[in-house]
Protein backbone atom coordinates (compact mmCIF):
# COMPACT_ATOMS: atom_id res chain seq x y z
CA UNK A 1 0.00 0.00 0.00
CA UNK A 2 2.80 2.26 0.79
CA UNK A 3 4.60 1.76 -2.92
CA UNK A 4 1.99 3.47 -5.24
CA UNK A 5 -0.81 6.72 -4.87
CA UNK A 6 -4.03 4.67 -3.25
CA UNK A 7 -7.35 5.46 -1.90
CA UNK A 8 -8.18 3.97 1.26
CA UNK A 9 -11.61 3.98 3.11
CA UNK A 10 -11.96 2.98 6.34
CA UNK A 11 -14.87 2.90 8.58
CA UNK A 12 -15.27 3.85 12.36
CA UNK A 13 -11.92 5.57 11.78
CA UNK A 14 -12.57 7.73 14.74
CA UNK A 15 -11.41 6.28 17.38
CA UNK A 16 -9.83 2.41 18.67
CA UNK A 17 -8.17 0.19 15.75
CA UNK A 18 -9.62 2.51 12.82
CA UNK A 19 -7.98 5.60 14.00
CA UNK A 20 -4.86 4.01 14.50
CA UNK A 21 -4.72 2.08 10.97
CA UNK A 22 -5.53 5.87 9.77
CA UNK A 23 -2.88 7.60 11.56
CA UNK A 24 -0.12 4.78 10.73
CA UNK A 25 -1.23 4.55 6.99
CA UNK A 26 -1.09 8.19 6.35
CA UNK A 27 2.67 8.09 8.19
CA UNK A 28 3.50 5.77 5.14
CA UNK A 29 1.38 7.33 2.85
CA UNK A 30 2.90 8.58 -0.75
CA UNK A 31 2.16 11.69 -2.47
CA UNK A 32 -1.52 11.22 -4.20
CA UNK A 33 -2.68 8.96 -1.72
CA UNK A 34 -6.35 9.55 0.01
CA UNK A 35 -7.49 8.24 3.02
CA UNK A 36 -10.88 8.74 3.44
CA UNK A 37 -12.15 8.28 7.32
CA UNK A 38 -15.63 7.89 7.88
CA UNK A 39 -17.06 8.03 11.11
CA UNK A 40 -20.78 8.89 12.60
CA UNK A 41 -20.21 12.41 13.72
CA UNK A 42 -17.78 13.94 12.74
CA UNK A 43 -18.42 17.13 14.62
CA UNK A 44 -18.82 15.09 18.32
CA UNK A 45 -16.17 15.33 20.74
CA UNK A 46 -15.16 11.41 20.32
CA UNK A 47 -14.11 12.40 16.89
CA UNK A 48 -11.77 15.29 18.16
CA UNK A 49 -8.74 13.06 17.52
CA UNK A 50 -9.65 12.20 14.57
CA UNK A 51 -9.98 15.75 13.34
CA UNK A 52 -6.55 16.81 14.89
CA UNK A 53 -5.16 13.88 12.73
CA UNK A 54 -7.00 15.32 9.48
CA UNK A 55 -5.68 18.46 9.86
CA UNK A 56 -1.90 17.59 10.33
CA UNK A 57 -2.13 15.94 7.01
CA UNK A 58 -4.62 18.19 4.78
CA UNK A 59 -5.46 17.01 1.49
CA UNK A 60 -4.37 13.05 2.51
CA UNK A 61 -6.79 12.42 5.15
CA UNK A 62 -10.49 13.38 4.24
CA UNK A 63 -12.98 12.85 7.00
CA UNK A 64 -16.59 11.64 5.71
CA UNK A 65 -19.64 11.59 7.33
CA UNK A 66 -20.88 7.56 7.63
CA UNK A 67 -23.31 5.59 9.69
CA UNK A 68 -22.82 2.31 8.23
CA UNK A 69 -26.57 1.30 10.14
CA UNK A 70 -28.31 3.90 8.20
CA UNK A 71 -28.46 2.86 4.58
CA UNK A 72 -29.31 6.09 2.87
CA UNK A 73 -25.68 7.41 5.34
CA UNK A 74 -23.98 4.83 2.88
CA UNK A 75 -25.15 5.92 -0.69
CA UNK A 76 -25.08 9.29 0.95
CA UNK A 77 -21.35 8.77 1.29
CA UNK A 78 -20.56 7.13 -1.82
CA UNK A 79 -22.40 9.58 -4.08
CA UNK A 80 -20.02 11.91 -2.03
CA UNK A 81 -16.65 10.11 -2.08
CA UNK A 82 -16.89 8.69 -5.13
CA UNK A 83 -16.21 11.82 -7.42
CA UNK A 84 -13.24 12.42 -5.42
CA UNK A 85 -11.55 8.93 -6.22
CA UNK A 86 -10.89 9.80 -9.55
CA UNK A 87 -9.65 7.35 -12.58
CA UNK A 88 -7.47 5.50 -9.71
CA UNK A 89 -10.98 4.57 -8.35
CA UNK A 90 -10.88 2.74 -4.60
CA UNK A 91 -8.31 0.71 -3.49
CA UNK A 92 -8.90 -0.36 -0.39
CA UNK A 93 -12.06 -0.78 1.79
CA UNK A 94 -11.88 -1.74 5.25
CA UNK A 95 -14.88 -2.19 7.17
CA UNK A 96 -13.50 -1.97 10.60
CA UNK A 97 -16.81 -0.43 12.26
CA UNK A 98 -18.54 -2.23 15.11
CA UNK A 99 -20.66 -3.06 17.96
CA UNK A 100 -20.39 -5.72 20.41
CA UNK A 101 -23.65 -6.36 22.78
CA UNK A 102 -22.20 -8.24 25.97
CA UNK A 103 -25.49 -10.38 26.26
CA UNK A 104 -25.64 -13.79 26.87
CA UNK A 105 -29.05 -15.70 25.30
CA UNK A 106 -30.49 -15.53 28.63
CA UNK A 107 -30.70 -11.52 28.36
CA UNK A 108 -31.19 -11.12 24.84
CA UNK A 109 -33.56 -9.09 23.04
CA UNK A 110 -34.35 -9.05 19.78
CA UNK A 111 -33.86 -5.56 19.24
CA UNK A 112 -29.75 -6.47 20.42
CA UNK A 113 -29.78 -8.83 17.36
CA UNK A 114 -31.10 -6.62 15.07
CA UNK A 115 -28.49 -3.55 15.99
CA UNK A 116 -25.75 -6.23 15.45
CA UNK A 117 -26.94 -7.58 12.41
CA UNK A 118 -26.75 -4.14 10.86
CA UNK A 119 -23.86 -2.60 11.60
CA UNK A 120 -21.41 -5.57 11.69
CA UNK A 121 -23.06 -7.34 8.83
CA UNK A 122 -25.82 -5.50 6.63
CA UNK A 123 -23.39 -2.41 6.88
CA UNK A 124 -19.96 -3.89 6.02
CA UNK A 125 -21.90 -5.53 3.14
CA UNK A 126 -24.34 -2.21 1.78
CA UNK A 127 -20.62 -0.34 1.94
CA UNK A 128 -18.87 -3.05 -0.49
CA UNK A 129 -22.57 -3.19 -2.91
CA UNK A 130 -22.35 0.70 -2.93
CA UNK A 131 -18.49 0.97 -3.57
CA UNK A 132 -18.02 -1.95 -5.67
CA UNK A 133 -17.94 -0.49 -9.00
CA UNK A 134 -15.00 2.28 -7.60
CA UNK A 135 -12.81 -1.16 -6.72
CA UNK A 136 -13.44 -2.62 -9.95
CA UNK A 137 -11.99 0.49 -11.67
CA UNK A 138 -9.56 0.47 -9.22
CA UNK A 139 -8.63 -3.22 -9.92
CA UNK A 140 -8.53 -2.70 -14.34
CA UNK A 141 -6.57 0.74 -13.75
CA UNK A 142 -3.89 -1.66 -11.82
CA UNK A 143 -3.44 -3.77 -15.09
CA UNK A 144 -1.72 -5.98 -13.73
CA UNK A 145 -2.95 -9.97 -13.10
CA UNK A 146 -2.96 -10.97 -9.75
CA UNK A 147 -4.61 -9.47 -6.02
CA UNK A 148 -3.43 -7.12 -3.26
CA UNK A 149 -4.27 -4.79 -1.07
CA UNK A 150 -2.41 -1.68 -3.49
CA UNK A 151 -4.87 -3.12 -6.43
CA UNK A 152 -7.96 -3.76 -4.71
CA UNK A 153 -9.32 -5.04 -1.46
CA UNK A 154 -11.59 -5.11 1.10
CA UNK A 155 -10.85 -5.92 4.30
CA UNK A 156 -13.30 -6.68 7.02
CA UNK A 157 -12.46 -6.75 10.17
CA UNK A 158 -14.05 -9.57 12.42
CA UNK A 159 -12.89 -11.34 15.72
CA UNK A 160 -11.91 -14.91 16.77
CA UNK A 161 -15.14 -14.74 18.62
CA UNK A 162 -16.46 -15.34 14.98
CA UNK A 163 -14.72 -18.22 14.94
CA UNK A 164 -17.12 -21.28 16.07
CA UNK A 165 -14.65 -23.83 16.21
CA UNK A 166 -13.28 -21.77 18.90
CA UNK A 167 -15.78 -20.41 20.47
CA UNK A 168 -15.20 -23.01 23.47
CA UNK A 169 -12.37 -21.11 24.43
CA UNK A 170 -13.64 -17.93 25.49
CA UNK A 171 -17.18 -18.57 25.27
CA UNK A 172 -17.74 -18.42 29.35
CA UNK A 173 -16.17 -14.59 29.02
CA UNK A 174 -17.51 -13.32 26.22
CA UNK A 175 -20.99 -14.94 25.92
CA UNK A 176 -21.73 -12.01 23.57
CA UNK A 177 -23.96 -13.67 21.10
CA UNK A 178 -25.03 -10.88 18.83
CA UNK A 179 -21.66 -10.08 18.19
CA UNK A 180 -20.09 -13.73 17.28
CA UNK A 181 -23.55 -14.21 15.32
CA UNK A 182 -22.44 -11.19 13.26
CA UNK A 183 -18.94 -12.29 13.04
CA UNK A 184 -19.56 -15.27 12.13
CA UNK A 185 -21.98 -14.01 8.97
CA UNK A 186 -19.47 -11.10 8.42
CA UNK A 187 -17.12 -14.27 7.64
CA UNK A 188 -19.26 -15.79 5.14
CA UNK A 189 -19.73 -12.48 3.62
CA UNK A 190 -15.93 -12.39 3.01
CA UNK A 191 -16.45 -15.48 1.18
CA UNK A 192 -19.15 -15.44 -0.80
CA UNK A 193 -17.72 -11.83 -2.22
CA UNK A 194 -14.37 -13.37 -2.43
CA UNK A 195 -16.03 -16.32 -5.19
CA UNK A 196 -18.69 -13.84 -6.68
CA UNK A 197 -15.86 -11.18 -7.51
CA UNK A 198 -12.55 -13.39 -8.17
CA UNK A 199 -12.73 -12.36 -11.86
CA UNK A 200 -12.68 -9.03 -11.15
CA UNK A 201 -9.48 -9.24 -9.91
CA UNK A 202 -10.53 -7.69 -6.11
CA UNK A 203 -9.55 -9.44 -3.00
CA UNK A 204 -11.81 -9.69 0.04
CA UNK A 205 -9.90 -11.02 3.55
CA UNK A 206 -11.57 -11.23 7.11
CA UNK A 207 -8.94 -10.32 9.83
CA UNK A 208 -9.08 -10.69 13.30
CA UNK A 209 -7.38 -7.85 14.97
CA UNK A 210 -6.20 -9.74 18.42
CA UNK A 211 -7.76 -8.55 21.52
CA UNK A 212 -7.11 -5.23 21.65
CA UNK A 213 -6.90 -2.30 24.30
CA UNK A 214 -10.02 -0.38 22.75
CA UNK A 215 -13.12 0.64 24.45
CA UNK A 216 -14.59 -2.57 23.13
CA UNK A 217 -11.88 -5.07 24.40
CA UNK A 218 -11.04 -3.19 27.60
CA UNK A 219 -7.88 -2.70 29.51
CA UNK A 220 -7.33 -5.83 30.44
CA UNK A 221 -6.62 -6.77 26.32
CA UNK A 222 -3.42 -8.56 25.09
CA UNK A 223 -2.40 -6.07 22.64
CA UNK A 224 -1.74 -2.24 22.56
CA UNK A 225 -3.96 -0.86 19.15
CA UNK A 226 -0.62 0.05 17.39
CA UNK A 227 0.61 -3.37 17.93
CA UNK A 228 -2.30 -4.77 16.53
CA UNK A 229 -2.41 -1.98 13.56
CA UNK A 230 0.97 -2.68 12.80
CA UNK A 231 0.31 -6.40 12.39
CA UNK A 232 -2.47 -6.19 10.47
CA UNK A 233 -0.56 -3.39 7.87
CA UNK A 234 1.79 -5.77 7.57
CA UNK A 235 -0.80 -8.78 6.73
CA UNK A 236 -2.32 -6.84 4.33
CA UNK A 237 0.90 -5.81 2.78
CA UNK A 238 1.45 -9.32 2.23
CA UNK A 239 -1.75 -10.00 0.95
CA UNK A 240 -1.97 -11.72 -2.71
CA UNK A 241 -4.98 -14.05 -4.63
CA UNK A 242 -4.01 -17.28 -2.57
CA UNK A 243 -5.41 -15.42 0.26
CA UNK A 244 -8.56 -14.51 -1.03
CA UNK A 245 -11.76 -15.22 1.21
CA UNK A 246 -9.28 -16.19 4.13
CA UNK A 247 -9.73 -15.28 7.93
CA UNK A 248 -6.03 -15.04 8.99
CA UNK A 249 -5.35 -13.13 12.69
CA UNK A 250 -3.14 -9.96 12.84
CA UNK A 251 -0.04 -12.23 12.75
CA UNK A 252 -0.82 -13.86 9.61
CA UNK A 253 -2.06 -17.27 11.14
CA UNK A 254 -5.48 -18.56 9.50
CA UNK A 255 -8.15 -18.96 11.42
CA UNK A 256 -10.64 -21.67 11.79
CA UNK A 257 -14.12 -20.77 10.72
CA UNK B 1 -37.60 -40.67 20.81
CA UNK B 2 -39.28 -43.59 19.89
CA UNK B 3 -39.13 -44.80 24.25
CA UNK B 4 -41.40 -42.85 25.60
CA UNK B 5 -43.89 -40.14 25.80
CA UNK B 6 -42.43 -36.97 24.13
CA UNK B 7 -43.95 -33.34 23.26
CA UNK B 8 -42.06 -32.14 19.68
CA UNK B 9 -42.53 -28.80 18.39
CA UNK B 10 -41.49 -28.52 14.87
CA UNK B 11 -41.79 -25.04 12.96
CA UNK B 12 -42.50 -24.70 9.11
CA UNK B 13 -44.34 -28.16 9.36
CA UNK B 14 -47.11 -27.99 6.43
CA UNK B 15 -44.82 -28.91 3.69
CA UNK B 16 -41.40 -30.22 2.83
CA UNK B 17 -39.37 -31.54 5.42
CA UNK B 18 -41.46 -30.42 8.45
CA UNK B 19 -44.23 -32.14 6.82
CA UNK B 20 -42.50 -35.43 6.33
CA UNK B 21 -41.20 -35.00 10.00
CA UNK B 22 -43.87 -34.75 11.20
CA UNK B 23 -45.17 -37.53 9.38
CA UNK B 24 -42.60 -39.79 10.17
CA UNK B 25 -42.76 -39.47 13.66
CA UNK B 26 -46.53 -39.90 14.04
CA UNK B 27 -46.07 -42.93 12.44
CA UNK B 28 -43.39 -44.03 15.19
CA UNK B 29 -44.77 -42.49 18.46
CA UNK B 30 -45.83 -43.70 21.61
CA UNK B 31 -48.93 -43.40 23.92
CA UNK B 32 -48.89 -40.03 25.68
CA UNK B 33 -46.63 -38.30 23.02
CA UNK B 34 -47.37 -35.29 21.62
CA UNK B 35 -46.19 -33.33 18.06
CA UNK B 36 -47.01 -29.52 17.84
CA UNK B 37 -47.28 -29.11 14.19
CA UNK B 38 -46.44 -24.95 13.59
CA UNK B 39 -47.17 -23.23 10.51
CA UNK B 40 -47.73 -20.03 9.49
CA UNK B 41 -51.42 -20.48 8.03
CA UNK B 42 -53.22 -23.32 9.65
CA UNK B 43 -56.05 -22.34 7.38
CA UNK B 44 -54.64 -21.92 3.57
CA UNK B 45 -54.81 -24.35 1.18
CA UNK B 46 -51.02 -25.00 1.49
CA UNK B 47 -51.66 -26.27 5.14
CA UNK B 48 -53.84 -28.58 3.29
CA UNK B 49 -51.87 -31.61 3.88
CA UNK B 50 -50.66 -30.75 7.74
CA UNK B 51 -54.48 -30.49 8.71
CA UNK B 52 -55.76 -33.85 6.90
CA UNK B 53 -52.52 -35.73 8.64
CA UNK B 54 -53.58 -33.92 11.82
CA UNK B 55 -56.72 -35.72 11.54
CA UNK B 56 -55.27 -38.84 11.07
CA UNK B 57 -54.09 -38.96 14.70
CA UNK B 58 -56.14 -37.03 16.94
CA UNK B 59 -54.77 -35.97 20.13
CA UNK B 60 -51.29 -36.68 18.92
CA UNK B 61 -50.34 -33.92 16.16
CA UNK B 62 -51.74 -30.31 17.01
CA UNK B 63 -51.18 -27.47 14.47
CA UNK B 64 -50.40 -24.90 16.21
CA UNK B 65 -50.06 -21.10 14.25
CA UNK B 66 -46.82 -19.50 14.30
CA UNK B 67 -44.80 -17.18 12.18
CA UNK B 68 -41.38 -17.10 13.15
CA UNK B 69 -40.76 -13.74 11.65
CA UNK B 70 -43.36 -12.40 13.85
CA UNK B 71 -41.90 -11.33 17.24
CA UNK B 72 -45.43 -11.74 19.23
CA UNK B 73 -46.47 -14.81 17.17
CA UNK B 74 -43.58 -16.40 19.20
CA UNK B 75 -44.69 -14.94 22.57
CA UNK B 76 -48.15 -16.24 21.73
CA UNK B 77 -47.82 -19.72 20.26
CA UNK B 78 -45.64 -20.23 23.51
CA UNK B 79 -48.67 -19.37 26.04
CA UNK B 80 -50.33 -21.50 23.80
CA UNK B 81 -48.48 -24.38 23.60
CA UNK B 82 -46.53 -24.27 27.23
CA UNK B 83 -49.65 -25.01 29.37
CA UNK B 84 -50.30 -28.39 26.71
CA UNK B 85 -47.29 -29.72 27.47
CA UNK B 86 -47.30 -30.49 31.29
CA UNK B 87 -44.89 -31.52 33.56
CA UNK B 88 -42.86 -33.39 31.25
CA UNK B 89 -41.39 -30.12 29.42
CA UNK B 90 -40.60 -29.90 25.93
CA UNK B 91 -37.89 -32.71 24.63
CA UNK B 92 -37.54 -31.40 21.22
CA UNK B 93 -38.00 -28.11 19.37
CA UNK B 94 -36.86 -28.37 15.96
CA UNK B 95 -36.33 -24.89 14.17
CA UNK B 96 -37.02 -26.01 10.55
CA UNK B 97 -39.14 -23.25 9.41
CA UNK B 98 -36.73 -21.78 6.89
CA UNK B 99 -36.64 -19.39 3.64
CA UNK B 100 -34.23 -18.96 0.75
CA UNK B 101 -33.54 -15.84 -1.51
CA UNK B 102 -32.14 -16.92 -4.61
CA UNK B 103 -29.69 -13.60 -5.31
CA UNK B 104 -26.35 -12.98 -5.65
CA UNK B 105 -24.25 -9.97 -4.94
CA UNK B 106 -25.36 -7.63 -7.71
CA UNK B 107 -29.19 -7.82 -7.06
CA UNK B 108 -28.96 -8.30 -3.33
CA UNK B 109 -31.25 -5.98 -1.58
CA UNK B 110 -31.13 -4.75 2.87
CA UNK B 111 -34.52 -6.32 2.77
CA UNK B 112 -33.76 -9.63 1.22
CA UNK B 113 -30.82 -10.00 3.75
CA UNK B 114 -33.31 -8.32 6.26
CA UNK B 115 -36.22 -11.24 5.80
CA UNK B 116 -33.23 -14.14 5.88
CA UNK B 117 -32.38 -12.76 9.15
CA UNK B 118 -35.56 -12.69 10.72
CA UNK B 119 -36.91 -16.06 9.77
CA UNK B 120 -33.67 -18.01 9.21
CA UNK B 121 -31.78 -16.58 12.56
CA UNK B 122 -33.84 -14.50 14.91
CA UNK B 123 -36.71 -16.79 14.86
CA UNK B 124 -35.29 -19.39 15.78
CA UNK B 125 -33.25 -17.74 18.33
CA UNK B 126 -36.68 -16.45 19.77
CA UNK B 127 -38.52 -19.59 19.51
CA UNK B 128 -35.40 -21.36 21.73
CA UNK B 129 -35.56 -18.32 24.20
CA UNK B 130 -39.25 -18.44 24.48
CA UNK B 131 -39.43 -22.34 25.26
CA UNK B 132 -36.31 -22.81 26.98
CA UNK B 133 -38.28 -22.96 30.23
CA UNK B 134 -40.29 -25.89 29.29
CA UNK B 135 -36.87 -27.78 27.31
CA UNK B 136 -35.71 -27.12 31.06
CA UNK B 137 -38.33 -28.56 32.97
CA UNK B 138 -38.11 -31.44 30.16
CA UNK B 139 -34.35 -31.64 30.84
CA UNK B 140 -34.79 -31.87 34.59
CA UNK B 141 -37.98 -34.22 34.45
CA UNK B 142 -36.12 -36.93 32.70
CA UNK B 143 -33.70 -37.54 35.87
CA UNK B 144 -30.77 -39.10 34.43
CA UNK B 145 -27.17 -38.02 33.04
CA UNK B 146 -25.99 -36.95 29.68
CA UNK B 147 -28.25 -35.33 26.46
CA UNK B 148 -30.69 -36.80 24.01
CA UNK B 149 -33.21 -36.05 21.71
CA UNK B 150 -35.70 -37.90 24.02
CA UNK B 151 -34.73 -35.76 27.14
CA UNK B 152 -34.09 -32.04 26.00
CA UNK B 153 -32.85 -31.18 22.39
CA UNK B 154 -33.04 -28.13 20.01
CA UNK B 155 -32.42 -29.02 16.45
CA UNK B 156 -31.23 -26.31 14.34
CA UNK B 157 -32.00 -27.36 10.22
CA UNK B 158 -28.97 -25.65 8.82
CA UNK B 159 -27.31 -26.23 5.53
CA UNK B 160 -23.99 -27.29 4.02
CA UNK B 161 -24.88 -23.68 2.06
CA UNK B 162 -23.78 -22.36 5.80
CA UNK B 163 -20.47 -23.98 5.79
CA UNK B 164 -17.50 -21.87 5.17
CA UNK B 165 -15.41 -24.53 4.31
CA UNK B 166 -17.68 -25.97 1.74
CA UNK B 167 -18.74 -22.74 -0.09
CA UNK B 168 -16.78 -22.76 -3.06
CA UNK B 169 -18.04 -26.33 -4.10
CA UNK B 170 -21.96 -25.09 -4.73
CA UNK B 171 -20.86 -21.16 -4.72
CA UNK B 172 -21.57 -20.82 -8.57
CA UNK B 173 -25.08 -22.72 -8.83
CA UNK B 174 -25.99 -21.49 -5.67
CA UNK B 175 -24.92 -17.77 -4.88
CA UNK B 176 -27.63 -17.45 -2.33
CA UNK B 177 -25.99 -15.25 0.20
CA UNK B 178 -28.73 -14.13 2.39
CA UNK B 179 -29.23 -17.74 3.16
CA UNK B 180 -25.74 -18.50 3.28
CA UNK B 181 -25.11 -15.97 5.74
CA UNK B 182 -28.09 -16.11 8.19
CA UNK B 183 -27.50 -20.51 7.99
CA UNK B 184 -23.77 -19.51 8.90
CA UNK B 185 -25.05 -17.49 11.88
CA UNK B 186 -27.59 -20.12 12.76
CA UNK B 187 -24.81 -22.80 12.92
CA UNK B 188 -23.04 -19.96 15.53
CA UNK B 189 -26.41 -19.82 17.27
CA UNK B 190 -26.34 -23.46 18.03
CA UNK B 191 -22.42 -23.50 19.12
CA UNK B 192 -22.83 -20.80 21.41
CA UNK B 193 -26.28 -22.37 22.66
CA UNK B 194 -24.92 -25.57 23.57
CA UNK B 195 -21.55 -23.70 25.54
CA UNK B 196 -24.28 -21.63 27.72
CA UNK B 197 -26.89 -24.50 28.45
CA UNK B 198 -24.64 -27.68 28.84
CA UNK B 199 -25.50 -27.85 32.72
CA UNK B 200 -28.70 -27.63 32.01
CA UNK B 201 -28.60 -30.96 29.74
CA UNK B 202 -30.25 -29.65 26.66
CA UNK B 203 -28.87 -31.03 23.81
CA UNK B 204 -28.16 -28.43 20.62
CA UNK B 205 -27.19 -29.69 17.46
CA UNK B 206 -27.50 -28.14 13.57
CA UNK B 207 -28.47 -30.98 10.87
CA UNK B 208 -27.71 -30.35 7.26
CA UNK B 209 -30.62 -32.20 5.93
CA UNK B 210 -28.69 -32.95 2.68
CA UNK B 211 -30.33 -31.60 -1.26
CA UNK B 212 -33.67 -32.43 -0.75
CA UNK B 213 -36.69 -32.24 -3.66
CA UNK B 214 -38.69 -30.17 -1.98
CA UNK B 215 -40.07 -26.56 -2.46
CA UNK B 216 -37.14 -25.20 -2.02
CA UNK B 217 -34.12 -27.61 -2.88
CA UNK B 218 -36.12 -28.14 -6.51
CA UNK B 219 -37.06 -31.20 -8.55
CA UNK B 220 -33.26 -32.40 -9.22
CA UNK B 221 -32.37 -32.70 -5.94
CA UNK B 222 -30.51 -35.41 -4.58
CA UNK B 223 -32.76 -37.05 -2.36
CA UNK B 224 -36.33 -36.82 -1.55
CA UNK B 225 -37.93 -35.77 1.68
CA UNK B 226 -38.75 -39.14 3.01
CA UNK B 227 -35.09 -40.13 2.46
CA UNK B 228 -33.70 -37.09 4.58
CA UNK B 229 -35.92 -37.42 7.41
CA UNK B 230 -35.33 -40.77 7.41
CA UNK B 231 -31.34 -40.17 7.90
CA UNK B 232 -32.54 -36.92 10.14
CA UNK B 233 -34.58 -39.20 12.13
CA UNK B 234 -31.82 -41.57 12.41
CA UNK B 235 -29.19 -39.44 13.58
CA UNK B 236 -31.35 -37.46 16.23
CA UNK B 237 -31.95 -40.40 17.99
CA UNK B 238 -28.31 -41.13 18.13
CA UNK B 239 -26.93 -38.20 19.45
CA UNK B 240 -25.48 -37.90 22.62
CA UNK B 241 -24.01 -34.75 24.68
CA UNK B 242 -20.79 -35.69 22.80
CA UNK B 243 -22.30 -34.28 19.87
CA UNK B 244 -23.37 -30.67 21.37
CA UNK B 245 -22.87 -28.23 19.29
CA UNK B 246 -21.89 -30.35 16.42
CA UNK B 247 -23.06 -29.40 12.68
CA UNK B 248 -24.18 -32.89 11.11
CA UNK B 249 -25.71 -34.24 7.85
CA UNK B 250 -28.58 -36.27 7.45
CA UNK B 251 -26.18 -39.11 7.57
CA UNK B 252 -24.20 -37.87 10.89
CA UNK B 253 -21.33 -37.42 9.14
CA UNK B 254 -19.17 -33.84 10.70
CA UNK B 255 -20.02 -31.05 8.48
CA UNK B 256 -17.11 -28.12 8.67
CA UNK B 257 -18.07 -25.19 9.72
Amino acid sequence: MEAKACNILITGANRGLGLEMVRQLAAKSCPGCQIFAGCRDPGAPKSQDLRELAKKHPGLIHVVQIDISDLRSITDCAKKVGPLLGKGGLNMLVNNAGVAHLVSMKDITAKDMEESFKTNLLGPMMMTKEFLPYLQVAAKACGKPGMSCSKAAVINISTVGGSMAKSHEMFDMFPVIPYRISKAGLNMLTVCNALEFKEDGILFVALHPGWVQTDMGGKNADLSAQESVQGMLRVMKSLTEKQNGAFLDYRGDVMPF
